[in-house]
């Protein structure tokens, strides 16, 4: 229910809460990814477990991989009865199988209590769970266990358990909202409060620190050659007066950005819209527009005057 | 001040808090680090930037280097009077430029409101701030601020402002202490009891997810040739009857290990021997061991007993 | 699912997770409650107004009322479309109007950006809203918003919201669970682990500190004749040996108690019910037992062993 | 250090950090209070038992005293080598005894794994430890511990600990600041900035939820004769336009308040000046007042500039 939104037919304004939606589309990109549940004692130690495995994993121009946690399970929802997490990685297909060996086998084997499930199907699988018997050095087994292959290496705190297999499947990265706000306080709540309402989006993840972005970036470089990306000054408040195109109008103070990666479009969309609709609740929030790169270079458009058709 | 230990002179027995400590050593290893300051507008994303600018990074067997969160700083303890977050990396010297620049580029430049600042002395510098300036694309600008010399890369949340030299050391990493409790809750709670008075030692991090490791291992594999660590079976509470040789007597239950890294072989000895007081204190606890390799690895070897002289 | 429940018909012994399930019922009581949502700019702050609202409110003994989080709720599920908190105060009937007054008009009215809406149908109705109005000294008023009825008075940070009335019914208190466990440690993390287990259980609350009850009392005292309730000595581990009829054998060295208000029995059975489930999985948890007073003040009696039919 | 503050001598106007610190007073009053250290078995537990001791603790007018967390101490700094969290609490002499015993009896000896001591020296002392030896029911003790007299009470979860006497003394409550913002997002940051500063000063408590009031107060009402306090029509933006002597001029679009009690005057002062000093620091906030009544309620008149000096 968009209540307050106000859609002006024939006219390229769109208000939702009082703030312009721009006309304008977020370009994303497929990529694989794997999805798996963490479960632990309890649940300070399954966050532990998957803070750990999706850390640095922010973005694959200097990540190995871009990595978040999905969601919470309460012990109702999970294979074991225990609570668990829900964790997203990200990456091109090929680096996927060693990434995952290395996140889960530095980050979650090394968890006190931690288990490992596959969440949800996928086009293929990876037999990370197989891989990390050799850990067990011959004392490891397979076990029919939660209606599950598992395998089982025994370690000091007692046994870690894995699923033998993982789904590896495709996916959409690189979904995104940005916020242009009259302060840095607006800007930064409004963010957080997009963040908190995808937080309840299945099949999604922000992964960026805390699921905001402060410093958007352009592709390329008009300056540095070596660069791949670097910052986007047309929305940087500081150089308003400095660059030709600012996209910054005098009541802006700050911008910020928040990326979504899912396991399909329409779950990026739902994240989206959860996200805008969350933003221009918070006072001083003017404008929400998307970050493209004039549609060369993602597969998938996502409008977002369409999320609120 | 060692209020409930016991000494036994001429004996191999000594016994602190009524645990057994072991007579033995943590061996740990020569190891390059660089530490920084995050500060932000808030403790809450000051912390966001360094859980995930230090997260993936446990153990150097599959992470690019280990990584970790030193301490809290207050407003009224770091150079812009905002709270603060400290962190260290460590990995091969050669290594190191690299992932600092991944590190902090892709999790602390990105993260709202944070700026980095040198923290301690080093032996030598890397210039990972004045690097970071190509990001701002030619609207760079280097300033004299807080009485540092500082980069500050224009982006849409403001400014991004690091230091541009941070300082490169030589620390120890691989320090270590292992509980043996009666069961797996008070091995957990006692290595969790650990870390969190470890946490107020100066100079130290703990890497691995909430400090602790769950499943120690051995160097090399008597079965799996390629493997370079597998489970250390003779600490495994489930192969107890299995194996030659396990060290777990019929009262013990489950086994918990908590590595530290430290600026020096001095800050080490006080977070092992602040990690020992604290887990002694919880009930079930029995004895109190360390990881080593004989000595022919490490370069450090720190002798448990000997923190307690 | 009771997948590793064990029944033995015509037997005394029923086994849960290789835990015994005592034979015996949780003694509770009727008692009037009312229940409210409490949203705010962000979770944090829908969490602390909720926190402190429900503080020092563990038990009638010596507090006012017993007051406690029902659960978190997402964006999606709120009036405004804000995070919320759910919390439930039991009382007496008389006292509940004032405590109302008093927990909501001193620590949800003082708290930044928070809001009040009535959450579930109410036998009677409180109008703790409308008597907050007279806060705005004549400039409150009263709108029609979210599809309620919304008394709004002007402050410091822009405008309070309340819905002019609160549901008032009656449920159940006192439901419990009591966990006889190896270690300290292990009484804890099963205690724990019940509370995270029953936070995912609707209309329901575990009012004392973290939700566990470190010292679980009796009524009356054997000494001391004006005192209401007195340590349970009977389930004291320090006690074992010096008091005739302990309940506890050898092998137990700690014992921790959950108690649950909610509002309906079922609710409350079904807490239970969850949390049981979850503390048997923690290892060195020897046996599930409950709190009674041989039935004669409580209308409410919950057989633990009909909650696994 | 004020380095970026700016004292213009002979004017009414001083700025820091480009913030404008009014020429005006916050009104205090003089009050008894204790304090108190809880400690658990870890940092989680100690802030379980003070969050819910604290809580229902905001202001005398509604609540049964002013009560907050003044600081988190690490194994190295408690009497008994485990983490805690100091505690006080503020109330009429006369009411302190009966608040101590119901704030301690209910939610902190109900705590798992909580400890009591004295912090700090007292004029007077209460023996709150003394009379919780009743719970014990006859099976209580008198230990010599901790270099402490320490009253034992055998309870299920082991032994609940308690300093026999807990000091009682006067101290300085309604210290505060108020900050003048422009947007809610500001005014907001900007008060959490004013708290997390305040928490690394010593022997102060912020006692509304999360630190802040968001509904600061005037005394009586003009309409409502039979209220003590409503809103401060005066500082609230939306009656901006409405009222007579609004003092929130045309760019203030939110105000935010923190209320400090210190053991002492000077105690408060620091807190003020640390919690000022970090509001400045917020972009959007325009102005630092402090509240008073004219000066004819509170012995204690602490001027901002003053603080400068």
């Amino acid at each position: 229910m968009i209540k307050d939104g106000v859609k002006s037919s024939g006219s390229e304004f769109v208000k939702l809460h009082g703030v312009e939606i721009d006309n304008t589309f977020a370009e994303a990109f497929e990529l694989w990814y794997s999805s798996f549940l963490i479960t632990a004692i309890n649940k300070k130690w399954a966050f532990e477990a998957a803070r750990e495995a999706t850390g640095f994993g922010t973005s694959m121009i200097g990540c190995s991989s871009e990595a978040g946690i999905e969601g919470f399970y309460s012990p109702a929802e999970t294979p074991d009865g225990r609570p668990g997490v829900g964790v997203i990685i990200f990456a091109v297909r090929k680096k996927l199988e060693t990434d995952l060996i290395n996140r889960i086998g530095q980050c979650v084997l090394t968890s006190p209590t931690a288990r490992v499930f596959a969440m949800g199907e996928g086009r293929e699988s990876i037999d990370t769970g197989y891989k990390m018997k050799f850990f067990g050095d011959g004392y490891e087994e397979v076990r029919e266990s939660y209606g599950r292959e598992i395998i089982v290496v025994p370690i000091m705190m007692g046994e870690f358990e894995i699923e033998k297999n993982l789904p590896v499947s495709k996916g959409v990265a690189g979904g995104n909202l940005i916020i242009l706000a009259q302060t840095q306080a607006s800007a930064l709540l409004a963010a957080e409060a997009a963040v908190e309402a995808i937080d309840s989006v299945e099949g999604v993840i922000t992964p960026f620190p805390g699921g905001i972005v402060g410093s958007g970036s352009k592709v390329g470089s008009k300056k540095y050659s070596f660069m791949h990306a670097t910052t986007n000054e047309n929305f940087c408040p500081t150089l308003k007066d400095k660059v030709e195109g600012s996209a910054l109008g005098s009541e802006i103070g700050a911008v910020s950005e928040v990326v979504i990666d899912g396991i399909s479009e329409d779950n990026v969309k739902r994240a989206m819209k959860a996200g805008i609709e969350a933003a221009v609740k918070i006072q001083g929030v003017k404008k929400i527009t998307a970050g493209n790169y004039g549609g060369n270079f993602g597969q998938v458009h996502i409008y977002l005057r369409d999320l609120f058709e």
